[in-house]
């Protein structure tokens, strides 16, 4: 089943469930008006819903314009970004002389979860000195999960899967860092990907907990990286249990696979720039691939290996916030 | 202004305005069903409310019961905890050995948000042996802030003023601050005072972008602290504009102070026990003050000069989540 969020002027949006195809659709306001609402009643709502996507397969529905489409979830309660490819924690930490990783425990942060960027959004930031950066990720969205559930009983709480952009400011980042306290200005909004998919839909494309997809990335036109998204040291079921370790996970959480990274780097290429920086440092000594610049795009998109795109696209461009809104550059000194 | 959330068995409760004293309430519902939803309409509703808090001043309104209070914001779409007491930070980094401060930005994290427990609410956490700690706090809510604001431009973006627990699980944290990453099992649901309060209310109690009020802690009844608000090395107008650098914040995100503490601590006492246990390692070579076991309460009230409390009184009892929640037990292994 694939579900998608269309703008309707409210903060949720409006839910609807996508044919395969990705051409038409079917309301889904007399089960569920949003995905937030359909996510905290998911048992009594899956049911009628699996049954408009049997409908919107079967011709049913409404021709589909992607440009109307918002985030999933346009907004979430919360955002747990992992980090659960070591190659790339392991390039990160010789760029950042940190020692990020305990041996024992997946890393994670939490992040902003009040606005997520729609697949085909402009990307505001302020200034180009931030080093502006992508990272490609997979996440899944849950419902609600008890405190203390096992990696286990955890699986059974990943309802949707999506591809993100969780966008990072890497001169932020690095001081951040450095504090202890994670990352609140190197980590602005987010964007999701146009499609939230159940594990089912995606056949041989899930499996171990881990979406069995390539990440492809695209900048400006021309291919960045296409990691495999199956080589998570852990998967987003232990992910879910570490979150959910001292709290409950409220339905609609999101959590983060982390940038998807491979350990044959040289061959797959990367899904944040800091990597490939991190890359050319070690194999020629310099880095020489520039963050981005305004007016720079980038697209996400997961590939199965019959060359579809399950996920959709994320294609985004980075723009001046101070350019864009008035208030804020009234803001800006 | 004092405004407070009645138990409604909605997520969000029911706001409501209550009486100076505390004694009387009227609902808002014909002006705005939830704090929240003030929030996010704050220029319009302002008005109104305070319209409404005349008139339970001059005797309107029901019998207010306490217990029937939950959290002025049960749930919130945004947590940004700064840390801005330095002698607070000062101390924490000799225990730790961690050299967090930057000198020229606020510490700030991000924390679950997705659940505020209410003033009287057990604190359900898993295990004693995670170092289970409070943090007395002030807070502010905020309404929309712009990305890029000033501080100057900030201070009008502070709506009302609270008190917070931010319970904390020290033997976690001190792995996850080893990271870089952020604390996410350190940091578990926070709690609120009882009241949010527009500052003008708190008369002398309120600045400089600060409030002007010992936080009083009590341990089981005997007195913990009562360090004073106004020590923080940045306002409150500074936090909100660190905060939103490279992010807008929706309105009802709350900014929190760090943990409060004095220069002459050694008078005031602590608002957690990690920062005695510090003060215990300094002046006697060992840190002798336990951390919490289940049972114990902790109560927060904030006192102005008159010996009054107007944001109310946090107190809790901490207790065992795996006796308490059958679904939780059933996950811990």
């Amino acid at each position: 089943m694939r579900l998608a969020t269309l703008r309707n002027g409210t903060p949720d949006g409006a839910l609807a469930v996508v044919s395969g195809d990705g051409h038409r659709y079917l309301s889904t306001a007399a089960v569920a008006p949003t995905l937030q609402a359909a996510l905290d009643d998911w048992r009594r709502v899956e049911g009628p819903l699996r049954r408009l996507a049997v409908a919107v397969e079967s011709g049913e529905g409404v021709p589909l314009d992607d440009r109307a489409l918002v985030a999933p979830l346009p907004r979430a309660w919360q955002w747990l970004d992992g980090s659960a490819f070591d190659a790339h924690g392991r390039l990160m930490t010789r760029l950042f002389g940190l020692q990020a990783k305990q041996a024992d425990r997946p890393l994670m942060y939490q992040g902003l979860s009040h606005q997520f960027l729609g697949p085909c959004d402009d990307v505001p930031l302020p200034r180009e000195s931030d080093d502006i950066d992508f990272e490609g990720e997979f996440g899944v969205v849950t419902d609600a999960v008890p405190m203390g559930v096992s990696s286990s009983q955890a699986a059974a709480h990943i309802v949707l899967v999506v591809i993100v952009n969780d966008w990072s400011l890497r001169a932020l980042a690095r001081e951040e860092m450095k504090t202890g306290f994670g990352w609140v200005q190197a980590k602005p909004a987010c964007s999701l990907g146009p499609y939230a998919i159940t594990p089912d839909a995606l056949g041989t494309g899930w499996d171990r907990h881990r979406a069995q997809l390539r990440l492809r990335v695209e900048v400006n036109g021309a291919r960045f990286g296409d990691p495999h998204g199956g080589e998570m040291s852990v998967g987003f079921d232990e992910l879910i249990a570490h979150a959910a370790a001292t709290r409950t996970l409220c339905a609609g959480t999101i959590v983060g696979s982390g940038t998807v990274s491979n350990d044959d780097y040289l061959t797959t290429g990367s899904s944040c720039i800091a990597e490939r920086r991190a890359i050319e440092l070690l194999e020629h000594g310099a880095a020489t691939t520039p963050f981005l610049r305004f007016g720079d795009r980038v697209r996400i998109s997961a590939i199965d290996r019959s060359g579809r795109s399950p996920l959709g696209a994320i294609d985004q461009r980075v723009v001046n916030s101070r350019a864009t809104d008035v208030s804020a550059a009234e803001g800006a000194v």
